[in-house]
């Protein structure tokens, strides 16, 4: 009998809220808490905020084993720039909890674990395996963003990263508005957060005056806004944007 | 000073879970149920099932207000297969308590509003009269699939419904393959839960062998599952799928 695999959800407000974080409870099911709580071993991005998760974790529902004896494997890092390959053969090695009948977690910096993030190939080798994925609610800034910004919510698709460069930027900028025209797709990105400034600029500089353009920043954060606005109605305004805060770009032409 | 439209998340439970819900703090985060609790005014896809989540919130944080006083406007019907258009004149009249100040939620049958449901007219006609718009987390169908598919979580697209009429639904299963192939994009559609089956076959004789396809079945129940695998593989097993429960269904060529 093999373990599950839990897709457990992270909070947002990764390294951005200054001081003591609120209780976890506040932003997370305590159904995911406790289920947290009694999980001894995890696959994570990052093993130091997953400890800090589970200090939080346990701040709500004890955890049922001492948190320095709770394994903490590190999910490889992807290539910059790799699209979705294959999972590499060493991630059936992080399978062998559960192959051996353990429950096990992943989780991501932020947010679902596996999208937007390197996690999806882990859950892949652990379909292979016949192992079973189980998924925990929680926020998704995607999905936050999409419901917020009132622009298509029954035909969206998320991209990632737009290209570093101008030039190739500008251009996939306008193959998302077409692509967005022909389907009457909201088209949604994410970028670093200290490129936000300059990606908002490359937006208004590219795109049609009548497209629409929302952007979502600080999502679940006290600090946290949309705005929802005509590209040209964007470039009448003051529109700055923090360098140091998580945000969502979407477009709908 | 203009009110906050909160949208305010749903579980995914509705009306398949048989006998007594869980307290509604197993599902959504304490901050959510707090905020519920105080609202007064709310808009709805339905009043009714919307007195029932309120009751739910009033089992773990009384509500401020008698729920017999708590107003629910349901949001106008829209037409089937109607595209994405600009909000009818009437959905202003929905927003005379936040334009005068007090503060509303907009609710779903399920999951987050303004996602795969008609609410994004609302949040839309909120953003062009100057309301603060804040959506709050709790589970989204269509995230919580993707993350436990271990398909492609860093390009995907979510299309709604597919044709019901066969000719035109292979033809559209066929186009959706093709994308997701070009951009490497998984590709999520949903179905009413009582063409489950018929769009599982649909999909089974359509896609190519190789092309992998995800199901997920009554997220978020303790019956839930997900199964991902290649088309070839999906033919070769039993496949039987509920009538009666929501399904979401992802593919990646």
């Amino acid at each position: 009998m093999t373990g599950t695999l839990f897709l457990v959800p992270n909070t947002l407000d990764f390294g951005v809220v200054a001081g003591t974080p609120p209780p976890l409870s506040d932003d997370l099911p305590l159904g995911v808490i406790r289920t947290a709580a009694r999980l001894t071993h995890w696959v994570a991005e990052n093993a130091k905020t997953t400890r800090a998760f589970l200090k939080r974790v346990d701040a709500v529902v004890p955890l049922t084993q001492n948190l320095q004896s709770v394994q903490i494997v590190e999910l490889p890092r992807p290539q910059k720039g790799a699209k979705h390959a294959a999972p590499a053969p060493n991630l059936d090695a992080l399978l062998t909890p559960p192959l051996q009948g353990v429950d096990m977690g992943l989780i991501s910096e932020a947010g679902l674990p596996a999208v937007a993030d390197p996690g999806a190939a882990l859950v892949e080798a652990a379909h292979r395996r016949g192992i079973k994925v189980v998924p925990l609610s929680g926020p998704s800034s995607l999905m936050l963003a999409l419901s917020a910004s009132g622009l298509n919510g029954q035909s969206f698709a998320f991209v990632g990263y737009l290209p570093v460069e101008a030039t190739e930027r500008g251009a996939r900028i306008r193959e998302l508005e077409a692509l967005s025209r022909r389907h009457g797709q909201t088209q949604l990105v994410i970028e670093t957060p200290y490129r936000n400034e300059a990606l908002l600029e490359a937006l208004l500089g590219t795109l049609a005056p009548s497209t629409r353009l929302s952007i979502s920043c600080g999502l679940t954060l006290p600090s946290g806004w949309t705005r929802t606005d005509t590209v040209a109605r964007w470039r009448g305004g003051a529109s700055t944007i923090p360098k140091d805060v998580p945000a969502v770009f979407g477009l709908l032409a």
